[in-house]
C-alpha cells in the first residue's frame, strides 16, 4: 500500500508538506504543490481519509439517507442537496433504507465513513413507532457527537423530535387543495388516501375532513377510500367505487399525485370527462403530474429547494452554528388541466 | 476520540479480541462477543474503517455511480443492486454524476472511502468522447488496483472498453418494437428520438432505419424527429409535426417511454384515437409507461435483474474471479393498450 511517506520521498519533500498539499493546498507554493500532486498521481496514492480527518477533523462528505430511492419524489430533492453541497465544498453519498433494519445499518455505515453530517428524509417505515425508535437512536448519536455528526431531518417526521428539522406542512397542502376545489364550487368531494400510520397521510386526511366540516358538509364514508398500497392500479380500483357512489362526487382530492393518476385512469375508463364532469387534484408536484393527460392540478412541494435548504442547514450545524430553529416549508398550488368549475351539479347533494 | 484500546479496557479483554469481534465475530465466544459489543455501544465507538480494512482488506462497501439520480430509470436498478449486495454481505453507497467533472470527483471520493468495488451505470455526458475519456481513466484505476477495486460497467457504454460490462442490446430493443408494429400491419411508421451522441440513441435509430429498409419502405425525413431535450413537452411538440406529415403515420416508435408519453399527449390533444387511429410504442418499461392512459406498449429493460446481475458480477470480481465474460442482457416486448392493428390505411402510402 502506498503511503504518504512514499509520496514525500518521490516528490523530494517532507511528509508534512504532502499532508499540507492534501489538506490546505492554498498554503503550499505552487511549484511544490505541483511536484507533490504529480507524485500522488504517479503512485496512485489515495489519501487516507481517517488520517486526513484527524488533521482537519472533516471528510467534507455529507451522508443522505432516503427511505426508498425508487420514489421519484426524492430525485429533485437529491439534486437540490447535491448542488448546494457542492457549492459549499461538500460531496454527498447516498444510502437507501428500505426498512428499519437497513436504516440502522446504513446509519452505522455513514458513521464509519466519518461523514461530517447526515440528512434523513421521509423514512417511512411500517409504523410511527418504528420511526420514533430510530429517531430516539439518532438523537443519542446527535447528543454524543455534538459538533461532529450533526443530523437534519426532512419531512415527514414525528413532530416531537429534538433534532433539527425541516418540515413540510402537509395539513396546509391538503387545505390548499380543498380550498381550490371549494372555490370552483365543488361540495361533493371524494378523498383517496393511504391507510398508513404516518403523519404525512393523516395530516392530508385531516385537512379534507376539516375543510368539509367548515363548509358544513357531512362526511360521507362512501366518499372516502383508504388503500393499502401506494400503487396506481390499486388507486384506480378504489376510484371506481368512489365514482359509483351516490351522489357521484364532482371532485376527487387524492393524497398524492400517484393516487390522483389512478383516479384519472378510472375516470378515463368510465368515460367521465376531466375536468367537465370530474375534477381531480393531487399533492406533490411530481413529474407524474406533468406526464398525465390532462395535466394534473397539484399542490407542489418545493423539493429542490427543500434539498438546498437542508444542505445549507446541515452545513451551518457542521460549522458550529447552534441556534438552529425548526423550519417549516410551504407548498404551492399548481393549477393545471384536471380541475375546473362544477358544470353539472349532481342531484341529491343537499338531501 | 474513543479508541479500540478504550473498548478493550472497558470490556476487560485484549485489544486483539475487540478487533476480532469487529472483523471475525464468529471466531469469538458469544459471552466475550456480547461484552465487547456492549462496550462498543456504551462508548459509542465507531470502528476505524481503514484499520479494519488493513486486517480484512475489505470494507464490504460497494460504490454505485449514476449519471442522474433524477432519472426514474435507475430506481429499480438500485433496488436490484442493493438487494443482491445485502444478500452477499455488502452495503452500497450511491453517488450522483451530473457531468464529467462530478463523475471524476465522485470516483475519487469512492476510492478514498475504500470501497471494495464500483458499479457505473449509464454515464451519459455531453458526448461519447467525454464518456470514453472517463473510461480510459477507469481502466487505469482497474489496472493499477487489480483485485482491490474492480469496476463493472452497465449499459450504455462504448463497446470498446476493456472493463467488465453488462450491456443492453439497444439495437435488439428497437428491432423488437419495430417488429411488433410491422406484425400489426403498420408501414408508415414515424420515429421520435433524441439528437444525442450516445450509443443508446443511435442504436435505437439504427433499428428503426434497418427494419424499414428490410420491409422495402423508403425513409421519409418528414417521419423522423430528433429532439434536443429529453422532455415530455419537447417530445409533444415534435410529435405534432410528425402527426401533420403527409401521409400521416399510423404508428410512432419513440426511442423511450418519456418521448412516447409526449407523443401520446400530442395525439390526445389532436383528438386522434389510440390505438384505433395511431399506435405508439416506447422503450424502457418505466413506471411512466404504466401511468399513461392508455397504458403504453413498450420494450422493457430488466432493470431490477440488471442491478442484481451487476452486483453479482462485481462481487465475483472482488472475490478474485478473473474470467468474467462481457454479458448481454435481453429486453422483452410488453404489449399494453397503446398499440393495435392498422384499421384505417392512410392514403398514398405506396405512391
Amino acid at each position: 500500500m502506498v503511503t504518504l511517506k512514499d509520496v514525500a520521498e518521490l516528490a523530494g519533500v517532507a511528509p508534512i508538506t504532502v499532508s499540507r498539499v492534501i489538506n490546505y493546498p492554498q498554503s503550499v507554493k505552487e511549484r511544490t504543490r505541483l511536484k507533490v500532486e504529480r507524485a500522488i498521481k504517479q503512485l496512485n496514492y489515495s489519501p487516507n481519509n481517517i488520517a486526513r480527518s484527524l488533521v482537519t477533523n472533516r471528510t467534507n462528505i455529507i451522508g443522505v439517507l432516503l427511505s426508498n430511492i425508487a420514489n421519484p419524489y426524492f430525485s429533485e430533492f437529491i439534486l437540490g442537496v447535491e448542488t448546494k453541497a457542492r457549492k459549499l465544498g461538500k460531496s454527498i453519498i447516498i444510502c437507501n433504507a428500505m426498512d428499519y433494519e437497513s436504516a440502522k445499518s446504513n446509519v452505522n455505515l455513514l458513521l464509519e465513513q466519518r461523514v461530517d453530517g447526515m440528512i434523513f428524509t421521509s423514512l417511512e417505515f411500517d409504523s410511527i413507532a418504528l420511526q420514533e425508535q430510530l429517531f430516539r437512536e439518532l438523537e443519542e448519536i446527535n447528543e454524543n457527537r455534538k459538533h461532529t455528526v450533526p443530523i437534519v431531518l426532512v419531512d415527514p417526521f414525528p413532530r416531537q423530535t429534538l433534532l433539527p428539522s425541516i418540515l413540510i406542512d402537509n395539513y396546509m397542502a391538503g387545505s390548499l387543495a380543498m380550498e381550490h376545489l371549494h372555490e370552483l364550487g365543488h361540495e361533493v368531494i371524494a378523498h383517496l388516501n393511504l391507510n398508513r400510520d404516518a403523519n404525512v397521510w393523516i395530516d392530508r386526511f385531516r385537512a379534507y375532513r376539516d375543510a368539509q366540516a367548515k363548509k358544513g358538509i357531512q362526511l360521507n364514508t362512501g366518499h372516502i377510500a383508504l388503500i393499502d398500497k401506494e400503487d396506481v392500479r390499486v388507486a384506480e380500483e378504489a376510484a371506481y367505487s368512489l365514482l359509483r357512489a351516490d351522489p357521484r362526487p364532482t371532485a376527487i382530492f387524492a393524497a398524492n399525485d400517484l393516487l390522483a393518476v389512478g383516479a384519472l385512469q378510472a375516470a378515463h375508463r368510465m368515460k367521465i370527462k376531466i375536468p367537465e364532469e370530474l375534477s381531480i387534484i393531487g399533492i406533490d408536484g411530481n413529474d407524474i403530474a406533468k406526464h398525465s393527460y390532462p395535466r394534473m392540478t397539484t399542490v407542489a412541494h418545493p423539493r429542490y429547494q427543500l434539498g438546498e435548504l437542508s444542505a445549507e442547514l446541515l452545513i451551518d450545524l457542521i460549522n458550529g452554528k447552534e441556534d438552529v430553529a425548526r423550519q417549516m416549508v410551504n407548498c404551492t398550488l399548481q393549477v393545471n388541466e384536471s380541475t375546473g368549475p362544477v358544470l353539472i351539479q349532481p342531484e341529491g347533494i343537499h338531501e
